[in-house]
């Protein structure tokens, strides 16, 4: 804890870089600066390309060209997403020594936006696991507690948020990669709906799931870099009005109808610390067990497609773990993933019922807090389950997502870990995800 | 072979009706009197309905309502195909004493058509292999040699048409069940374009490569009943005419320009047969073996989400052959799917390409003439992977594929038996598949 960037917002930032109180190359020295080894958010850091790319932010806004909220702005992105000339490691000893030819999607538009990218993040190997401490580069640790998980896959990218390496990450989010080590770590993740972030150049884990989304130590900064990544948002119909942000309806809220998603497994101090952000939420049930039937059948299937020639010749190069997991993965049976895409549409149009009366689905993103490195099993159950237990509907029907810091629970051996409240809308009406955040007093720190 | 209507084409029908040298009525009675229980065609005859409906289409056409070519005429219909008030037994013991509630979407098309159904014919169980006897009602027996296989699934549907009890009769075909008996029968089959003719109260066996077709004596009959069920063919863009049909190409024709489609693995006799048809066409290749792991991927999963719950419930009602190929059906792997699905694109623009410098496939339908009942090898292997070895592919890319009757070759043991010539063409130009088969002889008697 403590970098140069906690407690920074990217408009600050932006402020004092046009004011010339900062400047984009002395960004990258303090983010280099921030870095701590031990957390091992990092498991590349570019100096050089970050320098060049700085001194170039720097000569644009002094000569008059400003790119938005992210120009000069030191951005980390995760390690299975190509950066032109550095390697991306897959957290695999798969990948040991290959070296990205071209920028993924995100990464142009990052570029495009101005941002500095200073490095690559530690991920889960290959981002199949929620843990974060499954990689051929060890695990990363919470800053919150070094012998806690930092939660995965995109965990070095929580990481170095959470640390104040940097105020942007880049991550990337199958069943809740973005939003469980946000959750974890005590910052904000945003999983936008499926496309809305090209997920081009980023190593697939189940293509029809893959999101790519950002990560910051708020609500807010999460939405300047969205917007600055896709364009403004579009209007979305005025929600916040009339019928559906009115007085008097169930759940209605100044942010908007909300209702409450009771989790079906659950750290009751972590459900009545998320609960009571939403006192007056009507509670309301989804079928989660069958979601999780969907979101299996479609991530192992698409998973082991990618991997299965891996498998076959060279097992020995994944960590134990991800090997254990890819073959459960191969063994998922074809004709319950012809279920799955059927019972898919059937839940999507469940879901747009429920969003049709509610503007906004409440729930905690991670049904415990972070347990300790290396562990399998907690109290509710098997970890792997548990972790993406609340976070993978949402990318099974591919709407937005957003996970914001709600406060901390005390744990076993003392001490308290950070809870994340999580906020599902509309595809098309993620602002109301925002707004609600900042109603709430969580978008900002 | 030598029932009431061997012999008689769909436009003679109709001109005896029309000329009031023939009766609905009297085609019932006709067709009824055909009906050689030996064969096993049917499964359930309609008296009393194909009485009343013949006696209705007969009253129409004297106050001068006339509903076009199949206006009064006897077809037979697949019993994995509803027809309200009678029973579908899908050839199994799991349907004993179902009995359908409505009309198959092509039932009603064939009833607004003017069309006499005069029962349900027997079918492969679950329409789930192409040999013809696997089935609660026994083999279906071939008319030629009745110790040998009619070919299935659509196995009566075939056998009523070749052994003159109707002049016409609907089937299905997921990987060739319409074209086998067909080929096998000396009779000419049409699975037309994906789609075509709706699948709606057919009993499902792979939905994506489900397909209604029709079976007749005739390839030009074929293209009555298909039209009169669809309207008329879309026209087609001058293929006969200038670049596509014209002279001095390689596999130009009077009819377009031909392909010979070189078959993996084929009785050389057959294989001479059909080849001396296209004497002048071109070799080319396709990847058979590629599309029929697309082909099982596909047919394997989807089957097994129809019957898992029966599998695991009453696996003792199956015929074991059908149990055992559900069996290998649910282990099909969803990795594989996945992969099939990618590879169904590339396949579907590999043809694309080969359909833009040629008009049409051709190829046999079946790389050998119909073995004995109750064969499971042939000297080519096994005879599951055989049977829908050259028909799949065009399962797989929804393409329209027409089998025509193409002489006979002499079988061991003594005798002849038929060949059919499988052509193959664009989505939309399924009418040059008729025209070729004109221009061959091959599309009347």
């Amino acid at each position: 804890m403590g970098g140069f960037f906690t407690g920074r917002t990217l408009t600050g930032i932006g402020r004092d870089l046009r004011a010339g109180r900062e400047s984009a190359r002395g960004l990258v020295t303090r983010a280099l600066e921030s870095v701590d080894k031990d957390l091992n958010a990092f498991v590349t850091l570019d100096e050089e390309g970050a320098e060049a790319a700085a001194r170039w932010a720097d000569e644009e806004l002094a000569s008059g060209v400003d790119r938005g909220p992210l120009h000069g702005v030191p951005v980390a992105v995760k390690d299975i997403i190509d950066v032109a000339g550095l390697p991306t490691g897959m957290g695999s000893g798969h990948y040991a020594g290959h070296v990205a030819e071209a920028d993924a999607a995100c990464v142009t538009m990052l570029r495009n936006a101005g941002a500095v990218i200073v490095g690559k993040t530690g991920t889960q190997e290959f981002a199949f696991g929620g843990s974060g401490d499954v990689s051929v580069n060890g695990a990363v640790r919470n800053p919150r507690d070094r012998e806690r998980m930092s939660g995965g896959s995109s965990s070095g990218s929580a990481v170095a948020v959470a640390a104040g390496m940097v105020p942007l990450a880049i991550g990337t989010d199958t069943g809740g990669s973005v939003r469980i080590p946000s959750a974890f770590c005590g910052i904000a993740g945003f999983k936008p709906p499926h496309g809305a972030i090209p997920a081009g150049g980023v190593f697939p884990l189940s293509r029809s799931l893959d999101h790519v989304g950002v990560l910051a130590a708020t609500a807010a900064d999460c939405r300047v870099a969205y917007h600055a990544l896709t364009g403004p948002a579009e209007a979305v119909p005025s929600l916040l009005d009339g019928e559906s942000g009115g007085g008097g309806r169930a759940g209605s809220t100044a942010y908007g109808r909300v209702a409450w998603i009771e989790p079906p497994a659950c750290d009751p101090e972590v459900e009545r610390r998320v609960r009571a952000l939403f006192p007056d939420a009507p509670s309301e049930r989804i079928d989660f067990a069958g979601l999780r039937q969907v979101f299996l059948a479609i991530e192992y299937s698409e998973a082991y497609d990618v991997h299965a020639e891996r498998v076959a010749e060279a097992p020995g190069r994944y960590q134990p773990a991800t090997l254990a997991r890819l073959e459960e993965a191969g063994r998922m049976p074809g004709w319950r993933l012809v279920r799955a895409l059927r019972e898919r549409d059937r839940y999507a149009e469940e879901i747009a019922g429920l969003l049709d009366r509610y503007d906004l689905l409440a729930m905690p993103t991670m049904p415990i807090p972070a347990p300790r490195i290396g562990a399998t099993e907690v109290g509710l159950g098997s970890l792997t389950a548990l972790l993406v237990s609340l976070t993978s509907p949402w990318n099974v029907l591919g709407l937005p997502a957003l996970s914001v810091p709600a406060g901390t629970v005390p744990v076993d051996g003392g001490g308290e870990m950070p809870v994340g409240a999580q906020l599902v809308t509309r595809r098309g009406a993620e602002s109301l995800l925002f707004e609600a955040a900042d109603h709430l007093g969580l978008g900002a720190r």
